[in-house]
């Protein structure tokens, strides 16, 4: 049974205090929120009775195995650090941090502690994304020489989701100044670990491109500077050899939120899909259907969600996967695409050579 | 009617004798092939009865208006730039030339001479893409934000088509001392036009990453290096400000000869598929069916093929489209891709750092 | 007469003081300084009457023209923001701010206000510099092709300046933690307006490379993470299409600061040389000499300091050079140079690729 | 006594012919030229009496053990081959051959028949250089950090030289399409050599940036179309760690031929100077002479040249320095340099992006 703390009572929150009172063998114990009224609605809502305004009291007071981290992201890193500190496992949200270095330091200093550190990848959640690397693992499409990569969203030109320009909720994530990292930071991250996790090889190289468009005039609405980016694109290779291109973007008209992952082998090819509700994979292997081009639907049976395997890792001893080090793994690239990024746009803001 | 010479008489010249002999007010006249046997059979098939072992004859000749030049693809630059000097109009196989100064050459050549040029992108013959092109030119899907296109093939992993490792007709597609310049200029070059032609843009950045992959002992089968690429992939950019992916591979298992892209855009989405016989085209466009994101096909008419448009230029007098103009600027890509991977495989080439 | 105010009492704040006490028509009537201490002593170095704890309280007053910004780099943008707002003139210590984007805000605001701002880049003072760029301008070297250009020190080597391993005045600019961006941010500016400058005309486009040494073990100093870069390289060109290259190093063993720029013309060549507080011109022109490779001496008179030409500029109301635009342009330089080592530097991170 | 076949007659053949009837222990047996007279008076010239019109004929009679390759650039590739095959030694002109490919393969067949092969790197023949070579080598100077390397010459300024003009020694230089790869090809694989062997450390890793400057009306004289670039830069990283800048011009007015290298260590620094007849070597290090920048002389023996090296290999059976192995490496870089060049100038071409 894992004593569960959860740092945090914004809307992910919830999802995490539900998540872990379901799953078997944890209980939530304890949460921490420096407003006193959201506090007390957070304990009422899940029945948690130890209720603290800041870590330093939750960690005297030290009834606690394990913390869902669910603050916002600068916070993750101090925060995160003094959980170790304390010998406390860990289940941070994404991002693991706001940057590789810090991601990096995190991920040692877990590691050094020997407590269980996770974080939070959703789609992880995916049954087509788990067979998918069950597959390739296997062998069943034999050395992936190829992959295509998307995560497509179209919220800055349908109104499924509501009207980015009157609603905060999505106004800030247009914004670096309100701590939005762009489409980039937001869903990239999810494709970029999905693509190098089904293929069961880390992302080596990339060289990304990103763009912010033009959307208000002035390109500003209200408080909101609209300068972080709308679209992402990269080419990649993994360590294992295969080539291929990841996109995320928040301009592809006719999808609301559609994952999908081609990868190309030797001896087959499997394609997923999901909007991260439903997942569907799909196959073509063998000579046969290789020569034929005939694909075929692959059964995909039920996971335990990371919330789940955060709790069997805790009560294993055997850390669970994504872990720290994966997080930081996934945030070198992302860094590597800011900088790219940066670099770019210096370069455009030139003056001409006359010569 | 425009009177017809033919130069060379491969198989890809029998496509153009029986296509320019079926278009209205064209017939063929001519051709050249310095093989006597190969010449004679030429002219019986096509009913061809002024016959020359080379360019010179013909020209000394002159009973023809305008030339089809599917000789070999290093041959297109000397026998193009023969043509314009005496005044024909040229319809000229991919690749123009074999680089882009060499290109752009011909095109100022042909525009200085006032002549019709053309270059048979034979994909320009997919309904489906030239209704994409229409409905992009008339606003029908807004401002273009983004695309993905991909040129998908198989014949690496997949007998579909034969077996590259024991016929000619393939291996020497995987070497460039056999002239080839792998799957980039070879269907890459297809991927590139489709691709900024139906968004009405030209590419004006893009950064590729080319690869071979280690496919036989010592990457050599009999006499063919295995040195040309298998996959090429890009991130680019239009004119017109769209972001976007491009790809092309030989090792897309499940997919014998596949084109796509889609075209996103502030008012709606496009996607074109076609497999070079059939074409296809669906569209999502208006507030609801963006909301919903629903797709509709798209009727897409017959239409004209390059040859007919050539016939149909030299009879007018306005010189079509894809001319060489076009052709050099698609050249520009392929030549900035193929320096782009020379850098990076001679960086990798290097000794490590030690300090 | 122009009415100083002097933001900051540190070391280079007293070199301002003195600097405007001894200028013509100027006077320093108050500072600003929060520690009561330093403010007193400070007021009583330089008989200041009007001393401040916070910027506002002055401002309150208003009994000053324009100030000196003196303080820490980062506060640079705050304050002066504040003093643009209040319509002051005002001189700013190099870095102008952290980063490009601040920098722009802050000429353009400057330039929108119509109030003095200018720049304290001392080396503008040598008379070898301004004497090139007169002869530049002058045509006496004809259309520059070609320039070398760098800032040696070896402080890191010999103990001429005392040891960077045990004096914190040193180990700040090794950490980046404590505010330092290195070599490049400490000289590496000095000598890209320095070449610039001289050649009358900008950096149009840059490529460059940082390296941080292996220094001590743990690369660590007590507090001190050496993380700061040591070295900077550049490729760059001019606006004028002259090509060079520019170095800022800590690790030129046998020179303690020097500077040197040439500039070579087709008309002739220049070379300057200083150590911040000598300088020296050399030029080589006409057919004769060019020919002969002979080089002379030229006499450079005296010229004005920065601090006496933001003077002359206050009280003509034409703004002096450098300005607050020139700092942005140099910033963005540098800015560049930062993200494309970020780049190199995370690629380089990278897992191997295994394929 | 190494019996040595002269492959070549022209101007340097003259050197080689007259570098080895002086050497001692060699004999100049043979000579190859198409042309009957020059063949003639060759042979005349240097009392040679084995006299063939090709090499297949002097590989049939067979009387030589070397043979000194002074053909044309892109004629070293196919004769050394043949020569190799022969079982002979060679001593190459530079550049081995025409790009690194071809380099790498003449240096594995080289080692793999265990003959002599050297290159005619002719800059090492300064006595400077070898001597800052053996005191790198002897820690002399402690690691290396900071380089800076040059090849300044200005024949496109000045005319101490004759006028390139009118002069076609001079002009072919300019333009590709007569053979010439600029001054990178020309003296830039020189400072390349020179400073990495000073070094003792081969450049790991080189970004580089070309040019070629407007220099006559429709940049064309006579046949020549004037496309070879003037400049080089770049910066680099040598396999030790050491950071730095490589230049080569032809526009450094007011230096005819003077290469220069400055190397810092963490012990001392050096500094090389040769206009390619006399050198001169300079030294700083120990605590004293660091603190105090106080630079020495250093003396500097004479050493054998790059023949009299080749002789004694060939007699001793002990490869000698540069070997066909380092002028691929060499070969390396050059091609590196060209493909980032390519790569740049494509990308300049592009139209630009409206969005």
């Amino acid at each position: 049974m894992v004593k569960i703390l959860i740092l945090g009572t914004g809307s992910m929150a919830t999802n995490h205090a539900a998540a872990f009172k379901a799953a078997p063998n944890s209980s939530v114990v304890a949460a921490v929120e420096p407003d006193a009224d959201r506090r007390a609605a957070f304990g009422k809502q899940f029945g948690i009775e130890n209720l603290f305004p800041d870590l330093e009291s939750a960690i005297a007071w030290g009834g606690f195995d394990a913390a869902a981290n669910v603050t916002p992201d600068a916070v993750h890193y101090p925060t995160t650090m003094r959980l170790l500190e304390a010998g406390k496992h860990v289940f941070c949200e994404k991002p693991l941090a706001t940057n590789y270095p810090l991601a990096l330091e995190m991920a040692e200093t877990a590691e050094a502690k020997g407590v269980i550190n996770m974080v939070n990848f959703t789609y992880r959640n995916s049954p087509a994304l788990q067979k998918a690397r069950e597959l390739v693992a296997s062998g069943a499409i034999g050395e992936i020489r190829h992959f295509e990569a998307s995560y497509l969203q179209s919220w800055l030109v349908g109104k499924q989701w509501g009207d980015w320009r009157t609603e905060s909720r999505w106004l800030w994530r247009l914004s670096e100044e309100h701590g939005s990292k762009g489409v980039l930071g937001d869903v990239g991250v999810h494709i970029v670990d999905f693509a190098s996790f089904a293929a069961d090889s880390n992302v080596a190289t990339v060289e990304s491109r990103l763009k912010t468009f033009h959307k208000a005039p002035g390109d500003k609405i209200g408080d909101y500077p609209l300068d972080a980016n709308d679209s992402a694109v990269m080419t990649a290779e993994f360590a294992n050899g295969a080539l291929g291109t990841i996109t995320a973007t928040r301009f592809a008209t006719g999808h609301a939120n559609d994952l999908s992952l081609a990868l190309f082998g030797t001896a087959g090819a499997l394609e997923v899909k999901t909007d991260g509700r439903a997942s569907s994979l799909r196959i073509c292997t063998g000579e046969k259907d290789i020569d034929g081009q005939i694909w075929k639907d692959v059964e995909t049976p039920p996971v335990a969600t990371t919330y789940e395997r955060f709790v069997i890792a805790c009560n294993t001893g055997v850390n669970g996967d994504p872990d720290f080090r994966r997080a930081a793994d996934i945030q070198r690239i992302l860094d590597l695409c800011f900088a790219q990024d940066k670099a770019r746009t210096l370069t455009a803001a030139a003056p001409a050579v006359e010569g």
